[in-house]
């Protein structure tokens, strides 16, 4: 933890991320989206989604590597499925819209199945599952791009730390989401290390001769969670995505085909419409069952309270709509450069 | 390893659990189709989910809790769903059945996503996806149970430890299968344990005082991999599954609803056809590439050879097939008193 880390109120650091987007090229109601997801990220405490990456970001966009005002299509669709090629679109702008997409075929048909090519960054994923919840369905998303963590039994990278977020809405409760990579940690806690300038545990990483590091610096490649069953969902999920829409993403570093590696990545968005199958009520009502069971049953030694998917991003999450996001010295930083440079005011805090 | 395993040839194996089941009243095709995958399981050196677990099935038709000759129902069904209500049917025998169907609707809207309600005991869940793979189709099958894992930060049952498999096709290599339960280990491996008269490694499971233990007769909780991953996976299943039918399989039991508890699950199987995304030939072939990518990667100290999901299982097939399936002296002993039971003839080496 940062000595110099400050608080920003949340709703000038939407306001700010979104001028920035904008002066960046983005239209306006796109940038407000991009904007949406990573505050949303904030907030809900994965700092390694949010705000950090606008940095980022904007090298990406002044590297041509994402697009401020792409021509997305649909490619293709069937009554549930959907394949879109997102033209390196920026991820939150896409994929509301193939997940919009995904609903309103869930909701016909029961599922909605939505397969995106060539997106760019898509910040937390469990942004796009919760949609689903809010509107009475089971969401679920999941992401490739290229590899940044070791597959079991390997000493450099070969698959993706592909994260997988699922969610369904409660009653009394708020929504299940959950939202894993299947490495240890996400990459984002890398950035945020090094943005907060200390160590990383044994076990999250390998630097780029294939050993463990505690130095976020030296750790170029993720473990997976698990040994081989992180490491086998990782691939699996490369071959619904990468794989199914024709561009893989493992397989030109694994064959050394790629020498200049653009950012970019695979996904699949899906909703499952709860009426298809049952009762929305008692589902929900089920669902809150399932949690007030779960919490109530006796805990492990040394636990306080245990918690449900989403539970600890909630509590953070009432604690920053009021009393702003923590931002610590590094991503001030970078922040006040990217400030700088657009021209533009600093939200208070900042 | 039990000094007194033996080795049984497949063949005779499989038609001896086919008469079994056809003793305890179910009908030959339908026990040929639950000896086909227990075997399968047997063969690919999943022990756990083969032939160690027809004394139980028997005493579940014993109980009238497995239903030989079920009234299995199509309830609601879209063109891209289907909600199957099994009447408590031998696990394979809906599961194929259900998985066909989905299948079917893949082919013509691309995906199929069925669930099936009240099904009991389906054996290695490996075995479905792999039907969807072997007609081009990315497969995936979910399974939810009554509690026998600790969600992360209990000491006591609250989740079952739902297994998930997915199974795409390749072309020169044979079809990835990962099949992986969300505890560490699969329940199965307990009973293998006490088979085989081994202790089980600690972090495995919980004795009911919910204190860790490797006696396998006193482990009744099993442990979740990866904590809150492990957990949150196996939560969000019972959400996509049981609650999802409304048939909800957690709750009734950390509610203390049900002192008696009838044995059943509720499932989820799927079907992608790879042709509606992107062309068939070269998804098979990306498949390989990324296989043969991976393998070639630099390996860990210790390490001799880096596996792909399904093909530690797939060289155990390649020695079994040929050389016979090992049974431990407690599987022999149980299926020698079956056989006496029904005056069936012992298959050669049991």
């Amino acid at each position: 933890m940062s000595l110099q880390e400050v608080r920003v109120p949340w709703e000038p650091l939407k306001a700010f991320t979104q001028q920035v987007f904008q002066q960046a090229g983005v239209p306006p109601r796109d940038a407000e989206t991009e904007a949406e997801v990573l505050i949303w990220a904030n907030l809900r405490g994965v700092d390694s989604h949010g705000v950090l990456r606008i940095p980022w970001y904007i090298e990406l966009i002044d590297a041509g590597q994402m697009n401020p005002r792409p021509h997305i299509q649909v490619v293709k669709e069937t009554p549930a499925t959907l394949l879109i090629d997102a033209d390196y679109a920026l991820g939150p702008v896409v994929t509301t819209f193939a997940m919009q997409r995904v609903m309103e075929k869930a909701r016909a048909t029961g599922i909605g199945w939505g397969l995106i090519r060539n997106t760019t960054h898509q910040g937390a994923m469990g942004y796009y599952a919760l949609m689903a919840a809010q509107a009475d369905m089971a969401g679920l998303a999941i992401v490739c791009s290229p590899p940044n963590m070791a597959p079991y039994g390997a000493k450099a990278a070969g698959v993706h730390n592909s994260p997988i977020a699922i969610a369904v809405p409660a009653n009394r409760h708020r929504p299940l989401i959950l939202d894993m990579a299947t490495s240890v940690v996400a990459g984002g806690k890398l950035r945020l290390a090094i943005d907060k300038g200390v160590a990383i545990p044994e076990g999250w990483a390998l630097d780029k001769e294939g050993n463990p590091t505690t130095d976020p610096h030296q750790a170029v490649t993720l473990l997976p969670f698990g040994g081989p069953k992180g490491s086998g969902l990782a691939l699996m999920f490369e071959c619904l995505t990468s794989i199914m829409v024709g561009n893989p993403l493992l397989e030109p570093t694994l064959w050394g085909q790629e020498t200049v590696r653009r950012h970019r990545q695979n996904s699949v968005v899906a909703a499952i419409a709860i009426e298809t199958f049952t009762d929305v009520a008692g589902y929900k009502d089920h669902i809150d069952k399932v949690i007030d069971g779960l919490k109530a049953l006796p805990k492990a030694d040394g636990v306080k309270e245990i918690l449900v998917p989403g539970e600890v991003e909630d509590q953070v999450y009432q604690d920053r709509i009021q009393h702003g996001i923590p931002l610590p010295e590094g991503t001030v930083r970078n922040l006040r450069r990217v400030a700088e440079r657009f021209h533009l005011p600093l939200p208070p805090g900042l």
